[in-house]
């Protein structure tokens, strides 16, 4: 009830905060005999965790995952998974400064006046390390989905302020957007989107982007036809994601200009199976998956901590100015692509197990 | 968890098929001592239902709402509130024809495919009678929501197609917005609209918009601050309406292109409280209400059934060609305010109790 | 959150009030393709019904039920089943008098001081009448249960007083229970309860007693180890009906004067499977169903209306008298049979869904 | 859904097997601005630890809580509390000859039907050791308990086998019951049931016994009055306890003995309040708790290790015997008392946070 749970069926629980002992997630529903070790997790995590490059921060995390419970000889119990990493690097004295004012953009406000309280080194639970156990979690969506279908979800950065990249979705693999730390399957606009986020971090600034995601063999039936529809459960999924304000599926809001004849995809006979001729739904037909691959994005906007002065109040309500300092990403994007993934694998392994029970 | 409910402590349930008894809802956790009447949600319902002007559906249904339960002498009980709406005028031999196909952008085949059967009268449960439920629950929602805040939700028409209006939200008003059938605060692009809704029409074709709706007066500290954002939720909220493709906040996707330096919004204070200077951000920062407007937008896409010949196949299995007929809309969007609203209603009465327990 | 639903993916919402429109039940989450009609419902309502026999009350009420949504030519949609039974013969008059005071034993204060406002009209939501909307969700439940498994579930009296029937479970039969109308199993026995509720009745006084259920051919593996043992959850089925002080499974409070080497099952092959030699656990081992049969007791409390004088107090806060006049059951466990067959039903089909995703 | 978590607005989540990383909870729910510290938590810990006694196991476990998130500075933060224990002294060798057969009134032989899978090692997630995350928990329940009310809970041993206590509820006090190491107040009937436990003891054997718990000062108006009755969820939270067989409230088995007129507790007015005569009910009405002390009882069974030999069966489907070796409690009782009391603690805290917003 306190927001700290995802899923229904495969139910994620995170805790902890930036500054602390520790960071985590249990999962609950995962089923039994599923091939689970800490690498694999920790495949997921690497991709999330900080000092990838020199255009995400500088920040020195090795965030190693340890699994506590859930797991024996190996194999998944059917029991809670409870999964841990160490809060290590932690210069809390870098916030020292920002304790008693509102950093703009960030969380520090509206949790104040939520909680009566805040834990103001390095944004608390606020912070992006809540999303450690999300990707964790993720990975172990990803094993469930494995061992039932041939689901392949396949996320990138479409865009990184206006340079937008020009991609045939089809043919994105995950080894192609790995090719590049922008995470960009179109190796030119990479290069461009690579110069953009330097520049704006050399300029104290940041900058948005937007990250989408492809997901291929989906089984036709996942969703629930009223409010759990699966494209509105994609997107609480990923706008619980920090940074995020916008969610598109299919084509998303140009298919606010389209006409119905052109939009509809008409049902075809292929090799046996009811296909679209084409795709303009995104792979959901009323809340349920078609079959078709579902393609959906998120917009993330410029990170909230930059180098420049700000103005904003001090907590005793006095109007002043501020400037970070601190290491942080100048573009979110690059390292968002895992925890896009994983809420993606959540949501979608959650939806698998719902849809067992429906029709026998 | 088949996801007929939504809100978590304001709990409404909807159920229903288009064609068959009644459609209805149950509102479950109305605080008690409220003063609730039929009237009060008919005026809700009337702005959702058919047959109010000729850019509308034709069918004439009354929608005459009956609260069955959780009212005494004019007050809510505290106990659930059960509200039903017969199903009339139900022509379900205008559907015979499609007994055996898959209507194009419909949900004909993702149900069949889901549950193994289908009510292929009108569409069922997928039919957009079952937002009933949710604009009669939204009404409760609102009440629950005026006896405790200011809080005012005022929706409306942003775009048909391509045709944007241009507007002013803080200067939008619930009777500004009623003043056209189209409902767009825009006078002059409402013209437009209408006309090209017409035209889509007498082509036997439908086009899509963009519903926009801002939230004044909100109380800081709603919001969830992991996966139950109140960003997230509303997402979720709204992409659960039929037809809907996009959701953002705030500056949604044209956030991705900007600078932080640009986004962030200062912290000032006004007239003793603490006030940001401009609202990019949308009225919410880390997933919780921040105190300014929140202004969001749905994307809907073009009705699926137009009256052009298109390609399909049969429940057999056979390419084949259909032409709907019967009455519909050729543009959901007018209507669909009504159901934007009543959603933001409920996801916002369900945070404002959620939030009571937080924070003693 | 308010505590008018049961069960997590077989979700049963109930609502009404004594007096008033009606009272019904929705059920979220039954599979689809199962045979429904409402004579499946209305036999086992008509068990539970009022004016049976003499030693039930003598209201009047017919309790037909009406299926308004989630079936479709005979058969569930898998969408939410709405069930509705109308409200007559309410005289409401009959509680005018009490409209100023709290009946002992009732739950008028309690809901008072927790609403701020009651119905005080035959008790409200409080009113026996709500277990309507169970038992009609309770016979969809034994429709999933006959679609998957051979369970059978019996339901009789055990005692009336202090009268106790003398009874082998394992012989019990529905026909055998339903052979006399105190539906106790042991004829002789149930010839003593007769004449001890009639004796009860006669003085104006109400007399409790117990329900027995047994459980047969249950397929092993139902439960969720931990918090929602099936034990447990049967415990909260069970004492969520009105008028319950106690509930046990197997030996119950026995077991608590046992030995280990008394109480433990020792296992045995049989037939090649894995079987007990005795039973007292009750089918039922670490909150998981063991393949035994499940055997469990409910403890009723005498019915809280009687016809002598009773010391109370008034809403005003003066001590008072008061007299019921009116309709109702001296004893209620003869009709309560069927409400804890319908709650023990609804626990199985959550059980029986909830176990499917949990072992590939 | 797997059943892992209890509690609605108060929820907690446990997780972990006996023998492996560690155990744990996380509570989800708890308001902000509470003083918490693991001192408190380690007093509630202390009293279930094994080895505190020669009646009770022999394993020397420290039990050290680690809180790992949701507090900042001595206060909770509103956001998730981690809480973890690392498991020790784990002679998982005691076990390996378990490992392949089914120990008799254990869960081995359920969970590996319905898991495939299961943890030999010490009953892994079945083991007691789970109810250390129940009791962690506990110690946060209480303080948001105390926060808000002046609830006093008192848990203590009723009976042991035969040996019942002769004891004035009213007059237990927490000082009272810790006087003995068997936790039953009544000093005489104490030595009595040292005696038979250490008996059983000798003898291999192991024995029941009944947990009794009163609950003062109690607020009017918790519990939510349909499914979610605060006696209902009690017998939940009770009956989820390892090895209870059985769940009482106020009179309970012996209210099926009673005449109305006996039972019904007069209203009356003392000190301007409203209250009962007599306390019959065990302070609970119609599922609302109406401000009389509750009292509720649970049974346990005799342990299942035991050191005699037993018949049982092989994995491999086989007739057998087996004969426990290791340490484990003959009486569970003096231990579960803060069992119960965690388990009662919890559901009051849960019902405390969802009485809040149902009556502005």
């Amino acid at each position: 009830m306190a927001g700290n749970s995802f899923g229904e069926l495969f139910r994620v629980t995170t805790w902890g905060e930036s500054h602390g002992g520790a960071v985590g997630a249990v999962v609950d529903g995962c089923p039994s005999r599923l091939e689970l070790t800490e690498q694999l997790i920790q495949r997921d995590l690497d991709r999330r965790k900080p000092g990838q490059s020199d255009i995400t921060t500088a920040r020195d995390e090795h965030d190693q995952v340890h699994i506590l419970s859930g797991v024996f000889e190996g194999k998944t119990l059917g029991t809670p998974i409870s999964l841990l990493v160490w809060n290590e690097d932690a210069r809390s004295d870098d916030y020292l400064g920002f304790k008693d004012m509102y950093r703009p953009g960030h969380a520090d406000y509206t949790y104040e006046q939520k909680y009566g309280i805040r834990n103001w080194q390095g944004g608390g639970r606020a912070s992006a390390r809540e999303t450690i156990g999300r990707v964790a979690a993720g990975a172990v969506a990803r094993l469930v989905l494995a061992s039932q279908t041939k689901i392949e979800i396949v996320t990138y950065v479409r865009s990184v302020g206006d340079i937008e990249a020009d991609i045939d979705s089809a043919k994105v693999t995950p080894r192609l957007l790995e090719s590049n730390i922008v995470r960009c399957p179109d190796a030119k606009a990479a290069k461009k989107m690579e110069s953009l986020i330097r520049k704006a971090k050399s300029e104290g600034d940041s900058i948005g982007g937007v990250v989408e995601c492809i997901i291929r063999h989906v089984p036709v039936g996942l969703g629930e036809p009223v409010f759990d529809k699966l494209s509105a459960d994609l997107a609480q999924a990923c706008m619980s994601i920090p940074a995020t304000k916008g969610f598109e599926i299919g084509e998303g809001f140009a298919a606010s200009r389209m006409r119905g004849s052109e939009h509809n995809d008409p049902f075809v006979m292929k090799r046996g199976a009811v296909r679209t001729v084409t795709n303009h739904a995104g792979g959901i037909l009323g809340g349920i998956s078609s079959g078709e691959d579902i393609i959906l994005r998120v917009a993330f906007k410029p990170a909230s901590t930059i180098e420049q002065e700000q103005k904003t109040v001090s907590t005793a309500g006095k109007n002043t100015t501020m400037k970070a300092r601190g290491r942080h990403d100048p573009c979110v994007v690059p390292r968002a692509v895992a925890v896009v993934e994983a809420m993606v694998a959540i949501t979608l392994a959650d939806h698998l197990l719902r849809n067992m029970t429906q029709n026998f």
